[in-house]
């Protein structure tokens, strides 16, 4: 029997791409799509691409009314505003897949500096941090997944395994990453209009973006110690991808196939993670579309650093494409079905 | 038991299409993909994208190989490179689906006009033109199908119904085409170079191109007698999708929502053409990566102009998604089977 | 002495394109430049291309002030927000370059039935439509001049020498027009958000757009006669540019060099038209950020169409350039000052 | 009297830069443009943007025809071709500045390991490198400028006055930077086919592109002792524009707003140099089709890392914008003659 979902904020990217995956998932019935805006209106009057194969209309969000209407639902709507929803949602029976930033911090003091107030503490504890790569058996048993931020899907994916087994100082690691348009959302801020993005390139939010304390946790975890880390987000004119250079300094001699074995290693059952052979890197184009992270290892002998390239798509494995990996993880299906489509390149 | 295919000629863009929607077909074993200039080399060294997805290599050509091995061709190399490897292919008892023009035109003088000499004019005569909403059932019993260029799909599909009913005059029409630049295949040229094309738009072989003798073929079916148009292609900066933009001269006093249910009586049976509501037209984003052909109407009282606008995947519908539809209406599967991922927007 | 200029409305992409232009004009002193939301603000803070070379900030409008400061104002708001704007300049004592379409419409009525009404209708005699290669002589006794907008620039300049000459049928025409994105404006409609528009293609306002009847108005001039025509346009994935592809009946038997002699014969004087060779078509690469129109011709004897093409800057001579060229005619200049820049290919 | 300039190697993307430049440039004339495959083509079939404007011929490149033509010379031609090329220029008496690598590096060693061997070396010790901003006094003496590589002058530009100083650690720096696709040339290439690149991102030459030894010349110079670093260049899906982000450690407390005093201090006399407010940073639409170099200053605490952001238009300061600044300088003109066209935004 087919597994109820609801999407809850379903008109944005997110939402878009979540229907995009889910209505061909040959195990799930998408029964609820919410939309304060646009309630009572076609889901294809805003996403026409959908035409023909989503034809229900969105509604307004009744936490009651789902109770018998699904077992799970996704949450795409922005952080500060997701907490209490997913509080509603898991009152009225539902597991809850929060692709919000509202769950991803343990620590409610950092949310706090670098969100504002969080008024479901209590949840936190049992919220499980969504990157099955590294928390598959958690989210086996998780009833609130807190689905990861995109920088930071492709930040710590590469480098979790390498910390994790100290080659690197865990001092000094710079992140620097470049992501696709799609990740600021559907807005109407001018700002993403454009004649304005269209042949520019700049960084913004320089060591002042939130996905930071988010990197820092995860990969404080992997090295078993706190550590901070510079992190600089790019906007480049492309819609869809994120790359990711991360550069550390070796405290070891090794060379790139060793480390290319390593994480291999770790991501043995881990199917999206695609390590490149030696000598070749990820361009996002080979991603797009699909849930697959790719990375790339060079070892720089003349400075002894380590410099780490991975790309996702990030509406896919930066968001809900890996929403569904966990849905998959939680409902105890192969973590695969629904995102084997390969990337679309060109 | 899986239909054994073969890809003859597939390192370029159309190559790739099919490999990409043939990897994921339920029905279909890639069982040899052939380039003479890659032979011996992986199939993910040229499309990264598909590593982890295609795992064979590229091998040589060799008809006498491909009997025990594929009971299907898809032949992608150069018009009159087909010609010979199609034949050796029928020879060798395999059905082909050649995406070539060689087959397309029934007139061999009017091939040799446009593309040069044809060695196999007898074959011409078994080819039936692969647009399956116009000639299904003729597909189902080819053993050789002509695959249609990319914009006389877009310029087709629209037209068809409306000269078969007689409603605007066949005379004086203009197809005013605008094309992204994967079109061009994946070519060296310097003039498909990002920065010559980037941020530019041009018109190209106005009133020459070779795709004018193929339209006017399958709309002089449509309206019973022949005519000549008027066809101009664009170069739009952007990678897949073509936007047909058609005019010609209403006959009769008939309004917008007739000249849409005309059109959807006519695909009625045809899952992939989406005739649009009345005020909507079509958009390249939302058929990407998908089989659709979007179509928006629009009545000019003013001039008396019916203006029909459609978009496609080149790549898809205008190539290798409609040459699996082929495929799948040859072996008697429904014809929706490996094509029903949605469009993928943003 | 230096020609003291105004910009009421500066804070968009054609009061933008004037600071560019302007800044660097041997004639000109830029003395104000308005804005009701950014008054108080450094023009360089929205325009941080011209840090260091416009360093005043934004005002808001007064015509009293402008008395003393401007013996010439350009007028950048929207249209019906001009009308008022303009009648207070011209009271003021100042000419006015006005780039809304409150004044390009000679019949009020026209204008009523496509923008709304007309509250300054006394004063559509005085305005000069501001096409200089066609109304050079009345640009320069002009007070005010209604500059004209650019898809019309970019359909009248090829067409007007060819209906004047009667070669062509005035019935029928089609005219096929593609934009960059730069056209909408500095807008913060989400519609025009970058993942919304790149990798898109598409038709809008089609046969309805408001430069409809001033394309009319023009060509109907050149035949003598009122002639309808059709209006589509485009939006393509590029910041800038216009191309404009029109099919019209030839009347009587000519070939392309006829044509091209026409056209430049009838261009002789106007440095801004490049007619090019027979074979070669415009490209809008070839005229970013200049205020060229480059113009193409194709006579298809099949189906004895003339087909012409042309391209132009849409931010230049389909606004902020073509301004400053009836500025300097109006002022007694060369009409070439501070337009003297080359294209930027690429 | 004008300046006779003449252009070695003149098809290529910095040659029509230059031909872009110096067309307008008012005490120059272009007298010879040389191209052994174009030669004697018109150069406006190559660049039809300069249609009009440049109406000269490609010729063969002949050293003793241009002893009696020309004074000075650029060579726009690949490294290794320019070696000899300049030895014949400076021989027949021109003055020579080289567009390639080949004179860019003091050490002959150095330039041997990272391009293969130098035949001119005693050429080397003439050679200025041609960085305006650092090297003013001995450009005006110079007869054989070495122009610097795009990338460098990107990465040079912020950290010199910073390294002189003494503020950050001179081990350790990481430059991390992002190209516009003009920078690999006008190539056939497939690799830069639009479709390949159009949406894509990626790195490459990762820890081996040889701008490397360039930055660490200039670099070292500047802090007085030997350094290593490490430099990634990435690809960006846009035609012009170097982003660079480089990250030291500093050794001092010290603020933003010091540091941008220091650079500003240091750049007083340069007016290409712009350095921005604190909290802003460069975007590469805000320079261009110009010389400048827009430089963004960020102080991470949490870290105790600089950042600091510079855009550049690789194709103007980063090649034959800067080129022109070092014919002026070394004629004795103003160094921003022809170079003072605002950027081109949008």
């Amino acid at each position: 029997m087919a597994i109820q979902c609801a999407i809850i904020g379903g008109s944005g990217y997110t939402g878009g791409e979540l229907l995009r995956i889910l209505s061909t998932h040959p195990g799930v019935e998408i029964t609820c799509v919410t939309s304060r805006k646009y309630a009572g209106m076609p889901i294809s009057a805003l996403f026409p691409s959908l035409r023909g194969i989503v034809d229900i209309n969105f509604e307004d969000y009744s936490p009651e009314s789902l109770k018998e209407r699904a077992q799970i639902a996704f949450t795409a709507v922005p952080h500060q505003a997701a907490m209490p929803v997913v509080r509603e949602l898991l009152d009225a029976g539902l597991k809850v897949i929060d692709l919000s930033a509202d769950f991803r911090l343990h620590d409610a003091d950092v949310y706090e500096n670098w969100y504002g107030e969080h008024s479901q503490k209590e949840l936190l504890e049992r919220a499980v941090y969504g990157l099955p790569e590294i928390y598959r058996e958690k989210i086996k048993a998780a009833e609130l997944v807190a689905n990861p931020g995109c920088y930071p899907t492709s930040a710590i994916l590469p480098l979790y395994p390498i910390l994790k087994r100290g080659i690197v100082d865990s001092n000094g690691i710079i992140i620097d990453s470049k992501s696709g348009v799609s990740g600021a959302g559907r807005t109407s801020s001018s700002a993403f209009g454009y004649s304005e993005v269209n042949e520019g390139f700049k960084a913004y939010k320089v060591c002042e973006h939130r996905h930071t304390p988010e990197i820092e946790q995860e990969l404080s975890m992997a090295c078993g110690a706190p550590l901070t880390l510079n992190f600089t987000p790019h906007l480049v004119p492309m819609t869809r991808g994120i790359l990711t250079t991360s550069y550390s300094k070796l405290k070891e001699d090794v060379d790139e196939q060793e480390l290319i074995d390593i994480l291999r290693d770790f991501y043995n059952e881990s199917p999206f993670v695609r390590v490149l052979d030696q000598g070749l890197f990820p361009d996002c184009h080979n991603v797009r579309g699909s849930n697959f992270c790719d990375i790339g290892v060079r070892v720089c002998k003349r400075t002894n650093t380590l410099i780490l390239i991975s790309a996702i798509d990030n509406l896919v494995k930066g968001a809900s494409g890996q929403a569904v990996q966990n849905m998959n993880i939680m409902e105890g299906l192969d973590e695969t079905i629904g995102l084997q489509s390969p990337p679309l390149f060109p």
